[in-house]
């Protein structure tokens, strides 16, 4: 792609000739016994590592593009396929293990025998990482492509490595060793933890907080998964954390047992116990996105519970809706534009009787109602106001609805978080108005939050209807909301 | 192959027809949750470990049949990557993603799942061992084709599942536990343990049992190998282990610090320390075969004596040479035809000094020495004959160094253990004459052993010119008596 | 003592002149530091472990004479005390404190500082075991008085030392450790373990084998509990292992499901456990006699296995009779006495209706049937014989229950493992004919077996009333067997 | 005493008869079985602990006044040790065994029954912790006698119990656990611990935290160590750690290798660490007072180390001197008062050649020296002037060598940080101008520090003359300081 754009892409000449170079000694090489290939392994990871983060861009498109397979070999194999189909089944069987070894390109062969040195999966994992990180800045479609085939080949060996036997689930509590507990608080994004007194209640009574690690990455939290047990299924996540919150928020309509600071030295009432609340779960590993775990935790973690409290009934998810104010805005602005074309918008983004409402919080009395929800929208200042809450919860909770139900992409649901918990066959049950006060949850989904439920008896139903049939299951109140016509 | 042969290969039509049923069920339900194809799993799990061996070659055959790859499919996406040639690489890339794709047969994306299930690899490494255990029975040619596929299917994913890394390297000693102690004794093949006061002596001390354990198949020692700590490399199995053995045997010429019986209180005195032998290496799964484990776990337990004892410069095997009496009698009986022809053998089994030094303990003196070598040999009374035990050691050492040093197989070392360690990078350091008197040793290779010798500085490249160039490293004693020319 | 016995107490001058200097070095150095202390201690240990049994006794002696208390100081302080009652009560208190110092004997001190090193408190054990060992060789009171000096010191050092928090208990499998289960096997006293797969029975399905460890005493099985878990509280210990029994026992009558051999594979079926049977419970420390730990053990099996089984609701023991056929022999020879001088003796061996039915297995009709049965009883072969068997269960029942129930030392129970399980709150409950039918069964309580059980509610109330009042707590049955007349 | 006086001492009527009315349930009872002595315990501890502070006192009184020992029993017994003594050895060895148990205080054999119980052993510590912090505010005397009886009782228990084998070395690195790590930050009280970062580094590289922890009071540090990995002994705790220090400080004369902030990443350079700088120690239970730990810990500390860093050949504590400064101000008030009486003080406070430079620093020619050095140190701005540092460096180490070397209480060094490195052997090595410049470091010494070094080999022989003959070892250097007239 060098003539295609002599800007960044372009690796110096002598980066890519050095690259070349010392791929050329890897590969040329003969890979036979245990001991040369490990050699030969450590020197290839020490090689990538010591580059800078250009240079490895460079090396990754040197790799992609000279070590996939032998385009020619491939097309002899496909060939050959083809005639042995005359000669009977078990040539043809044959001839197609042949096509299927020349369709193994040679990085993968080299993958293989990193992922038996110590520290190579994790190796691998970065290396994931970089590619997919880096894609975004390339515009050349050839080198893409080369990249997508490496990262696929390596996802394709992560798949197999982190297959759920090899993951050992641990409950992370105050009694784990400070470097994982640290972890754990480092990679927190959903709710971040603000200082060890919050982390600590976060591994404390009421909470379960469960963890994957591998065999090849030790002490690394490969996904984390935060649970609250309460008794009813939280409408608030400053029901279960000190998240401080903005406006007049009134707090703790569910909350929890361990709500209060003396947490740490409670010891839990099982009969208080009815709720499993999984109120975050952060993959922590970019290499090894599209790996599936986080489903795998959330199985495991509801086997433990179970286990450990039988009168646990009731699991959900209590979930942000990170994407919903963008959305909003977004709608907002398609809706004035059609109106400043005297276009309408189907279906409407306000109603009449919401309308009516709104324009008892605003002064000018003409306005545009759009308008206003937009300028009321722009900062945090209507969540203190108690009276423009009341009058925008019924609006906001539509659009929402509107926005978790209805809104798709490739026929799935558009928000990420959702078509997770779909997947896993959860249920769209409740969304939260008020849910999430802090500033993040202001932000981002004007302060709502959305519970996906788990009915165990039907996970698996409701993950094959969404998967295959693209039916979104929700409870008969959000679907009211989703269908609203005022 | 119905038509081909109506015996035993011929599967019961019930059998077959329940069998494709049930994998209609199987292959056809949408397998799209964790939830449902888990369940799913456990269920083929089940069906299968129902069945008896009969029904089980049904289920394989069917199996292998109806669910590898679709056939038109692979032609389909083979004509693709052709066709994708002429539009550039991108689209190539793609193509072949999508070859790739039709190649795996669907029974491999089933066993990746129950590899995911609690037992499902341990299941699989059951499975492929059936597998090779009736193929020599099989004679239909398709049929055997598909099995290939089937357990090559296997081999693939347990080389991915059983990497290095996710092996544990375990020191086995008294302190570990019954279970596994008791597992060890049960698959040592190489030198059957007599006793518990035996196999304390093998895990005691001046002796390092190592293992190979695998998160998916716990409380299993997956290869085990045997060393015994000594001073100078052991000459005879005699000084190692209490086998009984026949004859006039001169033990312990280098009989090691722990031969007798109260090693099991005796510290180990380091300074005399300073060989690690190592007498018998188990893969104790079947379903394992070819997958490289043995190996690596060479390789490990070198790296851990060596940090335990700095002090050890001398690694070794000390090995049995299974199949030399069977192929010396086989020359011999060659020798005989070719002499009752009067042809002649190049080179000839037994020299003129052989032969005269053979004459002295005989009394026909015109008697053919080939023949009375072969009489000799058929029982074990000559072991106790010293004199005749000094007349053979000659010739018979002779023998085995050609058996070992000549003898190939595609190239490669005809004996089995010779090329394991070859393959390794080992050297042919030295054949040990009376090195294993027991009932076992004579039958197998005239009471004699070998060592292959571990030079680790040249190991990776003594490996790399036996697998590249089927040259065999030797010391020059062997080579010696291999070209021995009387 | 040297002037009462010239014989083998008597220590050659030479040793005890040699003892005597090395202890004087040891207690008039000072003491003072932890390392000099350390190393002194050290000394000690190993001074003694070298010497011969015979040395021993003579060091044992010279310590417990010369390094016991300083009597003058003890008078005199115990005068102090007299007059300090004078001058009131906080100088009585410190006259007090000075007498309880000048008690505690110099060896006691180093005692202390032994407990501290590494191995220091099992020799203390061991070296307690050699007095209590040697203690009934000896003649001279002084001597005698003086070893009991030493030895309550010892065992009041590991009285605080083994205090119940300090031990720990673990269930021995076939998971554990082998050397630990060796241990076990080569401790088991009662019921003689025969080989390693009966061993295995012993730690696996429906048993339970506990021990206490302790921290001073790695590996090292202090007490061990075996425990059956069964239906019905077992009668025959043949129902529980596989003694060789003699004679036609009638086996199995209350057979646990694990009596057969392949037990070790199955899992066990809670619901048909409700009895948890004590068939062995063994002190492996000679030396620490009289140190409370195997009720101990007792209590916290109960405890474990109320938790791991909530519905086990019977407890017992399962227990041999060690003393009873002893006692018998003795009271018959009592009874031939006193019939041979005319005398009759109160209440009699044999009543009328038990001599009736004796008559029927004898031939000469006339005979004395106390003889008879002195002579019946003198061999096994009676065991064999069914009818003979039927006409004996009455009256050595009844025999027996009056051995444990009536007969008393010190106003105790005569029968130590009697008076074992009535301390600790058990009841006498059950008396099983043909219990233990081995050779060593007959041998010692003519094949009966009793069991103790432990009604938890009640335990406390029968323990104090046995301890306190002597009043052994029985079942109607036993009681009814006790006071059986004819 | 309530006679003596009626004031806070006198626990009201109420409470005294209510638990003299416990007591006698507890004490009256019979205590005869594992269970039931076990229950009247748990009673009790649930007793105490429900108890406030005031009633706690008022039970000790009573508990220490009416369950001591029998008095008339003890007059007995001690006058027949008496009478004993004609009857010969054996009689009177008898006697004094019933005297020796006529001496337990009845509460005692109580304590030893407490400590066989979940969490006894931990209660017994809080109560003795109690009446030690208790004791000061008693002033009748006889009230005091029995409270020293009772907390000596238990004080000897735990000397048992806390042997020095029953104590478990740990180290604490960032791999512990939480509750641990944070349980070291609270206690360290000599060098407040500021935050999690300064936490991580002091168990980080170049560290090394060693604790006891005990089995009785499992996840409880008993005493803490910090260790230092260092090139040179260390003069400075800045070097060490990151208090903030006021002043001028030219920090880091002998900075150690992990002084920056990415220490946390470092591996540890082997071969720049030649010494071992214990900089804290902490006893953390009060009710551990003068039962032997510290000392243990820093003999197990400096094998462990030994073990590990066989190069280390230096080891020395880096000191507070807690009391120099308000031992000097009283020195200095002192001779003021004696220069006011126009008397003079030998040896001098200051010598003239201290005072002429003194004068330096100073306006007032003519002032008294002594009163402008307490005016200089009356607060902290002399650390921030280099000169006047320059100046005070002399006569300030000149009279702390003094304060440390010869101020004597009962003939041990009056400084009790100094009396127990010198009862374990060290000696005085050196004392650090500057070592200490925190406010707490000013405060307290001046912002001096000591070095009191240990040399293995001596450290008995030191330890033996210390306690033995009152003889500080202290280095030429300091010696010179002490002794120093100029």
């Amino acid at each position: 792609c060098r003539t295609m754009n002599g800007g960044s892409d372009l690796p110096s000449v002598q980066d890519a000739e050095s690259t070349a170079h010392f791929l050329e000694s890897v590969f040329s090489s003969p890979e036979i016994s245990v001991l040369s290939s490990e050699a030969k392994c450590q020197r290839f990871v020490k090689h990538y590592n010591d580059l800078n983060p250009e240079e490895k861009l460079t090396f990754l498109k040197v790799l992609s593009k000279q070590y996939g397979v032998h385009q020619d070999s491939v097309v002899l194999a496909a060939q050959g396929v083809t005639m042995a189909k005359e000669r009977g089944e078990a040539a043809l069987l044959k001839s197609e293990e042949r096509l299927r070894n020349s369709l193994v390109p040679r990085f993968q062969q080299l993958f293989q025998k990193i992922g038996r040195i110590e520290g190579g999966v994790k190796f691998l994992v970065n290396m994931r990482a970089d590619i997919l990180t880096k894609a975004p800045t390339i515009h050349c479609e050839k080198e893409l492509a080369r990249l997508r085939v490496l990262q696929n080949s390596i996802r394709e060996l992560l798949t197999f490595w982190f297959s759920v036997g090899f993951l050992k689930l641990q409950r992370i509590t105050w009694e784990s060793s400070c470097d994982m507990v640290q972890k754990v608080s480092d990679y927190e994004a959903v709710h971040p933890i603000r200082n060890w007194a919050d982390l600590k209640r976060r591994v404390g009574t009421y909470r379960r907080c469960f963890v994957f690690t591998h065999k090849s990455m030790p002490k690394e939290p490969v996904v984390v998964l935060h649970t609250a047990l309460t008794q009813d299924i939280s409408k608030s996540i400053h029901s279960i954390i000190s998240t401080p919150s903005l406006g007049q928020v009134k707090q703790a309509v569910d909350s929890p047992p361990a709500a209060d600071t003396e947490a740490e030295t409670l010891t839990e009432d099982q009969s208080k116990i009815s709720a499993a609340v999984f109120y975050s779960i952060t993959s922590t590993q970019k290499g090894l996105q599209s790996v599936d775990l986080g489903n795998y935790l959330i199985k495991k973690a509801v086997e433990e519970l179970q286990t450990e409290f039988p009168g646990i009934h009731k699991f959900s998810s209590l979930s942000p809706i990170p994407g919903f104010k963008d959305w909003l805005i977004t709608e907002i602005n398609k809706s004035l534009k059609a109106a400043s074309l005297s276009e309408s918008v189907e279906p409407p983004l306000l109603y009449q009787s919401e309308i009516q409402k709104l324009r008892e919080i605003v002064e000018p009395e003409n306005a545009n109602m759009v308008t206003v929800l937009k300028g009321v929208l722009q900062n945090h200042t209507w969540v203190s106001n108690e009276h423009v809450c009341q009058v925008l919860q019924g609006p906001l909770t539509r659009l929402c609805a509107r926005y978790l139900y209805t809104e798709k992409r490739r026929g799935y649901a558009l928000n990420p978080v959702a078509n997770f918990h779909l997947s896993n066959g959860a249920v769209l049950w409740r969304i939260n108005w008020l849910g999430d006060m802090s500033m993040r949850g202001i932000n981002q989904s004007c302060g709502m939050m959305v519970n996906y439920r788990y009915f165990l008896e039907s996970t698996e139903e409701n993950s094959r209807k969404y998967l295959e049939l693209r039916e979104i299951t929700a409870s008969e109140e959000v679907k009211e909301w989703a269908k609203l016509t005022l």
